[in-house]
């Protein structure tokens, strides 16, 4: 443990499922200057002193610096972060969902009273990806960043591409081996890498994000998809996408094809691979695991330490960036039975559209699917 | 430039080359509460008011916080460096091998001093490795590292592979390219990368490395071997490697197979790709321009601006870590004319010697050369 000698800190930990028992346990066993002393559980599942199921137990206790939001879900995670922060409690929270719903309203609390809002945790689990945006922004502007934010997806493209399976059956066996949940539509909608993507746009580019980007996602993935793409040496993963140039900003979650000789096809299982391009530092990836009991863990303890250290992190989303979306345009192909209009054809049963925007390349699926509901569209690799 | 208002500080660069040319560009350009006061050149080189050819108008300076080593080289380095911090000044640094040196002794004198001692940019360049690595310890102990240290082998491997070129001829499309040093040799025999896994070892296992670690190259490597190895589903890379476990360390720089669905085999160009596993943050992998003038004056930058805010990362190597090779032993398969005692074929003139250390491996090349000079050995890898 180095260079980290402070002073005790007592901390609370709301919610108990499998990120919270990760936190608990790290600190138990390997930060001995932390203790988790209350945690926030449901009447029914209290069994352990520390537990209460009365908010008011934790956000009244002033012996309590720091609360872990991992409750997941928008209310009362809202209700109890922004309480939080009102009490002049520093917040590390994994829950995206209430990140990407609130995020300018929690960081102008914590500025307020000067407390740490850290969010490391909601994207790409151990990955230290906001934390290394933050710190890139120090020196350059975030031009650019795009990967693979969701591990559902990745295990069953992953699946598909090396075993040749149906989606069904690979969806059916990421849920068997715990990988994908039982509604696993967040996942394979995109939801889950829209409030990742969302995320990430209000760090790199400090701009209080737009909420209604376009957000495709691999509900409609066919077996021969891959096996069209890989013919012209492609494979898909699903992309959370952002750019800024000029004063304005473009966000996208959708399907895209990478050369099979990338780093992001030889993404395996449910790992994250994310990338940003920086002025001066250039292109850089990072990779690891995106979800689990001990890596997501594992990024709320550093968030916990950082706080702890005096890190302030100011989100102030001041910046007056336009949203447009032409900053993403690009070529797209789609598998459908009707032939969109202006499209080439690309291989049999595929079309390709030149020039779109994501909103425009959305847009275009959703009229297809009004024809044929099982339409695929995935966004062709940027030149250049 | 995000959370980052401090007193103004004066700086002063040793060296004026490739890498001291982007700090100058960098901190001019984007970071206006740092000056670049001072420039050591030589004395035909003096150009710029701002330069002298005396450290003595350097380290005598008391307007001067913090000193960038930037020379290269062992001496007169190494003495810079060690004035500097007795007179305490803050030392950033990008010269592996005057660190791979004298680390313990750099450590200590700027423990003693209260100085920074910071060497971001003296492993893979603009990538943060070393202060993920340092990061990640404040939770974890990282059991192993592994990855593509070095652009230039990398950039003459990836042409082997995807042009089908004999080694001689990469080379010198590298070296035309600038991607290669007129004198190869460093980068080659793999002492480029030696440095690089020593500094890692260092900061990882928190123990003062061994200096005589095996360490074996790329010279030997045919198209040939290439192809051999596609045969099997693999590919080579060169690799710095380490581990720790049940108090003893290892650590090599060796040509390793990979697997060519893997990342480290999608690798393009003069890239790098490094690995760690952290007790509770599982694996994570960094990627980036592991040279070049901004992006290796973007990771001296950030030392700069970590060391203005007060981060003093505390090296003292107490750890009584025992070097133990059996910790990285594995299967290496060796194309020579001869068979060495003991071993399998592999494949038409390669030799399969299975469970070795790196030590025993390297050995056995050397015994190989006086035979067949042109002998060539590579790791398999690791199982499970």
């Amino acid at each position: 443990m180095l260079d980290y000698e402070r002073e005790p800190m007592n901390i609370a930990l709301l919610g108990f499922g499998t990120v919270g028992r990760g936190v608990d346990q790290i600190i138990a066993t390997r930060v001995p200057n932390i203790a988790v002393t209350r945690i926030l559980e449901l009447p029914d599942r209290i069994c352990d002193e520390r537990m209460t199921s009365n908010f008011a137990d934790i956000v009244g206790d002033e012996d309590i610096e720091l609360v872990v939001e991992c409750m997941g879900g928008i209310e009362p995670a809202h209700t109890f972060i922004a309480e939080a922060l009102r009490a002049g409690k520093h917040v590390v929270t994994s829950n995206k969902a209430v990140i990407a719903a609130h995020f300018a309203e929690f960081a102008q609390l914590a500025r307020e009273h000067d407390v740490a809002f850290l969010i490391e945790a909601s994207v790409g689990g151990g990955i230290p990806w906001i934390a290394s945006i933050e710190k890139a922004r120090r020196v350059d502007e975030v031009q650019s960043f795009w990967g693979i934010m969701n591990g559902t997806t990745n295990f069953v493209i992953d699946s598909m591409r090396k075993e040749g399976l149906d989606f069904g059956v690979a969806l059916a066996q990421a849920q068997e081996l715990g990988y994908a949940e039982r509604d696993p539509s967040a996942d394979i909608d995109g939801i889950d890498v829209a409030n990742k993507t969302i995320i990430t746009a209000c760090v790199s580019f400090d701009v209080d994000c737009v909420r209604d980007l376009p957000v495709t996602g691999i509900a409609t993935l066919q077996a021969a998809d891959i096996v069209a793409l890989a013919e012209r040496g492609l494979t898909v993963k699903l992309f959370g996408r952002g750019a800024q140039r000029d004063g304005a900003y473009a966000v996208a979650v959708e399907p895209v094809a990478v050369p099979v000789d990338s780093l992001e096809a030889s993404v395996p299982t449910n790992f994250n691979l994310m990338s940003f391009v920086g002025t001066t530092v250039d292109e850089l990836k990072f990779y690891g695991q995106g979800a689990g009991s001990l890596p997501t863990g594992n990024a709320i303890v550093q968030d916990i330490i950082d706080a702890h250290g005096g890190k302030r992190p100011c989100y102030d989303f001041s910046r007056s960036l336009a949203y447009d979306p032409t900053l993403l345009v690009g070529d797209y192909v789609y598998r459908s039975s009707v032939a969109p209009q202006g499209s080439e054809e690309w291989a049999q049963g595929y079309w390709l559209v030149r020039n779109q925007t994501p909103v425009e390349a959305r847009a275009l699926l959703e009229r297809l699917w009004t024809e044929d509901a099982s339409a695929f569209m995935v966004a062709l690799p940027q030149k250049g």
